[in-house]
């Protein structure tokens, strides 16, 4: 009890509240305080305390079984978020060109550590369903955006994934090395990328890089859909259209309304 | 100096915290260390030492500038809120088949407090450009989907609405409290309503009220557009029936694939 109670005292009250938001997951987006202070590592009485002022403030709210939730205020805060905003906004108006076009799932993945995060999904009736959300994350070696992230960014990430082992998610995930820098390296030759049942059975993604002003890849753009209704080698070409086109805004601002020509130059490849 | 010292000793570690996010706005996304600190009304240390710690768990960045922003990892623990998603998960894919059918910037709000907030928007390349944006709050009185989230809320909201005083955005703002409670008399005879250049000039929208499993209101639909390009009036129906076909998923399950009948029965009115 002492080491506990000396443990608690070295931490500071930030880490604390931390501890609170972080006890969520989307396995959990409802929890009982008992779980709620299981989960973040702390007295029952500290997090009653802390989870009081935070639901006074609106960044937790009580549900209707009396658990606590992420509050309606702390999303406000968070839609906030201005990394990928730019890129966002300019790439939802061709995103939902390109889900009219193919009535397939729709997806806008930034690099975030060493996963990738959904910053927006497109979808609607006509489209599979798909596990994916918005904030969702997923492990750059075995999704089409991932591979896509990973083909472009400096070559220290690449050997960080490697070293930190490539997990194997499906019979289909590439796990070897060899093979995962051959995929990259197909990906820069091509422009696009697939991954095929690699971290959900069914599943299949094409992935196309965003370029930013400086020609940077700032995003991957894919379609994911389910393998049985489609070949989505056939839809490589206009998820990578589609990017070129959300690259050429990045770079040149909007066309003039109404002329917006969709021959693309290659980017780089 | 010693007031204000007080003042701080008053305060606990979470409420600072909360003043820092608190800090940022849509018109403030990014600040200097100066303009945190001030506007969370924080000596300088006090806000550098608690920003530090934000940043190092993800929850603030630094910007390109040097600045600080609402982080990814924020806006991730953000988007596990959960109040209004089972309606937005509901809503989206009709959502997005209103936005096929009209090409108008289609929008899902919620009652928060004395104020509609956006919890959904759908836009695409050939809707007129509008404002709003996911996370954004619109008065109750002056909007669409406003006047239709009051118009079946609890009649107290309305007293507390009328108290506060009407603020008139524009010259068309109804400000009237006699106009305001025919307008809300209107929608619930209709089952949708109007708002033309009440809260920015120009721009018009129409909304209709989705109801949960219980009947009673959860959300409001919206198309919101520019007066010049569309008559909205001949919009509502189609809204209108979009909500009910939220309402009726929301209540009875999804309908087997490919069978969805449109015909809606009236649902309150």
């Amino acid at each position: 009890m002492a080491g506990k109670a000396k443990e608690q005292a070295g931490r500071s009250v930030t880490s604390k509240v931390v501890a609170l938001l972080e006890a969520f997951d989307p396995a959990a987006v409802e929890l009982s305080l008992n779980d709620l202070a299981r989960r973040a590592g702390l007295p029952l009485s500290t997090a009653y305390r802390l989870a009081t002022e935070l639901v006074e403030w609106g960044g937790l709210e009580r549900g209707d079984s009396g658990g606590y939730r992420i509050g309606l205020r702390l999303w406000e805060i968070g839609s906030l978020a201005s990394r990928g905003v730019g890129v966002r906004d300019v790439a939802v108006p061709f995103m939902q060109d390109l889900y009219e076009a193919t009535h397939e799932n729709v997806h806008l993945a930034v690099l975030d550590g060493r996963e990738a995060l959904y910053i927006e999904k497109i979808s609607g009736r006509l489209a599979i369903p798909v596990k994916s959300r918005r904030g969702g994350r997923v492990p750059l070696h075995a999704t089409g955006v991932g591979r896509v992230l990973l083909a472009y960014a400096p070559p220290d990430l690449l050997e960080e994934v490697l070293a930190a082992g490539l997990r194997r998610y499906t019979p289909h995930t590439i796990v070897a090395p060899g093979h995962l820098r051959r995929a990259l390296a197909e990906i820069r030759r091509d422009g696009f990328g697939f991954a095929h049942e690699e971290l959900t059975p069914g599943t299949a993604s094409v992935a196309a890089p965003v370029f930013g002003a400086d020609f940077a890849v700032v995003a991957a753009l894919s379609i994911i859909s389910c393998t049985s209704r489609v070949n989505l080698r056939r839809l490589g070409p206009a998820v990578r259209l589609a990017a070129i086109c959300i690259s050429r805004e990045l770079r040149d601002g909007p066309s003039p309304a109404g002329i917006r020509p969709v021959a693309g130059a290659r980017q780089r490849s």
